[in-house]
């Protein structure tokens, strides 16, 4: 029997290749294969790469060869995206040579009712003991070996998140949201496809094992192993949560799904009883879904459902508290002494009862420190919303737009720094007391990443700060899943 | 009686004032009143200012007057951003003087119990015929006469759409979100706080009548007129969409509500029964209720609950069909003939049947331009949404990141403004089929505005893009609020 890190060294082909050959890639860069050659190159893989084509000698400046039996080594990966009448031939040349993983971006295939040559990919994959991932899918990104095997232009940053995807679309469009409005950290996405040979429970079950995935997102079409799904699921769910998005789910949605991925969407409620007995944290967006990832990345789990929330200004914080009510976790008046507690720092138009509104205090120091300090000390919340994370920006607008007399007035740089390191302060200072008190501590903002550096720092930093109600479902998510977990004990 | 010029005019004090004095305003720009100032003078507000301060000649560089009395003309409106303890005093002062307008921002009155300082504000007012807006409010924003009297540093972009908010956090803080990640112009925010004198009701009415409102959004905590409010609510539904976000429905939410603009939260089911009456939509999220104002103030209405999707890939469309059909909107299946005119111009391996899937399809113009029209013109949807619209940002990436010699390859201009010119003009394209078939498209993109300029674009051309999900609530709202207008004939 395999111990685990044998077993993890099964998918390295995948995960860690030598080298790679890309089959469809030209010097025509409006290519889809050329789009996966070009971020290899540009996203500086250091492994051995090797176009194959049948008629030029280099491929966007890198060797090319004719046939995978003219590379000068056995190659650890392949990806194809050939013409679909093309790819069993391939396929079996690939074998000859000594391919150990094969990944088929090609589509043509079981989403239009052509079983058999799925069938026969397995075939040709078994007989040599090639894994293969698809087809009909986009690739795999794995940001720590600089591999980005996907159409698009985008660097993705290397973190502890892994996401498997029966959508290809989504598996790669994420990428920009992921590094541009969230700033999640990708340890491996996986695009599995038609699943024709490796599906959804085997990536599920290796990232289980995984040591460098904290948290795993699912898009899920369908599921063909319906039972092993469910026990892997359980067991992967006892040791790092699943967060699953269910796509096609209504007339609509499963016309959708079986036309483009093959898949049978399974019925709704078998599925929501599997994902339920298994542990999996169901989400309805996108964006809650990786905003959970994100959470759960890098969040110690609440050990109960009370959440304090703090904030900055009433509505925003009201609102907070109306949803984490709405959604099923606990909102809770606070003790008399502590609310006395409280008002001893706070100006005296605050109130301090849960949500704990400080009214636009510029003392930043309460609500990133004081505050939140004083809520986890007393044990009466599991965990923390903090509304108001501020931006530095504001003075900048005002100092780079003044009229030249004005801004000689107001520019005064020292003051700037310090509001700067007041600000940078309270996010190290939310994470350092997250870490102390073994609590999450959520942050919520009006503004953008990427727009406003102070959102970038505080995500880079492991604090995840989300848009105004956006912070309610990741907190939500982390409350119910550490309920599942006491509940199996 | 007035005519409805007339009427508006009563109200210009606040909207169109020629002179602005302001109590509060230091040349510590750390204080709130100096952020208001700031603000005026930065944004280029081209009306008089008068800074009132006991014992400074010029604050921010502009001529201050140690009262209200010494201003050389009888001022339009004043802003106070006073200790609460002066704030009578200098009402009265004001209204000696000739004053027409006040917004008082100062806060401490009947959110912290004290209702009779607030009954003496009204006396006041009314003694003298001012209107006053407040107290606890954060001011008000008119972008198109340059006014942000709020004390956010962010210049609104002007519009058509107006929001009137019990929050004062949210009224300010939404300007962020407004200009760097939904592009939506504003012609006015109210803020009215603990509603002394003037409240949501007058503003309501106000905007009903104001030609350049097309849209309203209202963040609602208790409505005290409330049998006003619902005949107001109910006819300027029949002339424009009013959206609303109910904050403090739940016992933590009513605890945040009450505390902070003194406001009885409303019992919910009336609030709810009222809204629903009155043809008021709810949203959920601050979020959801920017994003519908932005598709209700530049598309055409649903005439019908069909909705087409359109998608460059399976799995975001799948899933943006499942949750329109969640919320009561209907994503019906193509007809046969239809289908077959699709599928002339798909490659092989697209979905004909709605969701309308091209599969990656690289020839832009079949989504952008050829689908939605053919959809359209046969009369089988009542509105589409279009998955995947594109960023050239793209290939700008691997320009920008390749080695010298993989760069003078790919170096190609004038594919890129091929491109450049090809989203431009399907940006172009689906606005132009909207109004031509007089019906909503809306967009939705993995790409953020402000990173990604054909974002910008689109949004500021009239042509709603949302991040993926975030799509479905502006088109479900707009088809709720299109029957209900019906249902009113």
């Amino acid at each position: 029997m395999m111990n685990v890190s044998e077993y993890l060294q099964e998918f390295d082909m995948f995960f860690d290749p030598q080298s790679i050959a890309i089959y469809g890639a030209s010097n025509n860069i409006q290519r889809f294969g050329s789009f996966h050659l070009l971020n290899l190159i540009t996203q500086g893989y250091e492994g051995r790469i090797y176009p194959i084509h049948p008629a030029q000698d280099t491929i966007l400046t890198v060797k090319a060869y004719k046939k995978i039996g003219d590379v000068p080594e056995k190659v650890d990966l392949v990806v194809m995206v050939l013409p679909t009448r093309l790819v069993l031939e391939k396929l079996e040349e690939c074998g000859q040579a000594g391919v150990r993983g094969i990944i088929i971006v090609t589509a043509g295939f079981r989403e239009l009712g052509d079983l058999d040559t799925e069938l026969e990919m397995t075939r040709i994959g078994e007989k040599y003991g090639m894994k293969i991932i698809g087809p009909n899918c986009i690739g795999i990104v794995v940001p720590k070996v600089r591999i980005n095997l996907s159409p698009m232009a985008v660097e993705p940053i290397a973190g502890d998140v892994s996401i498997i995807s029966q959508s290809g679309s989504y598996a790669c469009h994420i990428l920009f949201i992921l590094r541009e409005k969230i700033g999640l950290g990708i340890s491996k996405i996986i695009s599995v496809g038609n699943e024709a040979h490796l599906d959804i429970v085997d990536f599920l079950e290796y990232l289980g094992e995984d040591p460098e995935t904290k948290a795993i997102g699912i898009y899920v079409e369908g599921i063909k192993r319906g039972k092993r799904f469910a026990e892997v699921a359980r067991r992967v769910s006892l040791k790092k949560p699943i967060i699953a998005i269910k796509i096609g789910q209504t007339t609509a949605g499963m016309r959708g799904a079986a036309s483009h991925t093959g898949s049978i969407a399974n019925d709704e409620r078998i599925i929501n009883g599997v994902f339920k007995q298994s542990g999996i944290i169901q989400a309805e967006t996108s964006i809650d879904m990786l905003n959970a990832l994100h959470a759960f990345s890098c969040l110690p789990l609440p050990t109960g459902p009370k959440i304090g929330v703090v904030t900055l200004g009433g509505g925003p914080g009201t609102k907070i508290a109306d949803l984490l009510e709405q959604q099923g976790v606990q909102v809770p008046l606070l003790s008399k002494n502590l609310q006395e507690e409280l008002m001893k720092i706070l100006p005296f138009t605050a109130s301090p009862r849960n949500p704990v509104d400080s009214t636009f205090d510029t003392q930043f120091d309460n609500i990133y420190k004081k505050v939140p300090k004083m809520l986890l000390q007393s044990g009466e919340v599991d965990g923390i919303i903090v509304y108001g994370i501020w931006s530095t920006d504001s003075l900048k607008y005002w100092m780079n737009s003044a009229p030249e007399n004005l801004k000689r007035h107001i520019h005064n740089n020292e003051m700037m720094d310090l509001f700067s390191r007041l600000l940078e302060g309270g996010a190290k200072s939310l994470k350092r007391l997250s870490k102390k008190f073994n609590k999450p501590i959520i942050g919520s903002t009006p503004f953008s990443r990427t727009i406003h550096p102070l959102i970038d720092y505080c995500q880079d930093q492991g604090l995840p700060i989300f848009q105004f109600e956006e912070s309610v479902r990741p907190l939500v998510m982390m409350v119910q899943y550490a309920e599942w977990l006491r509940r199996q004990k």
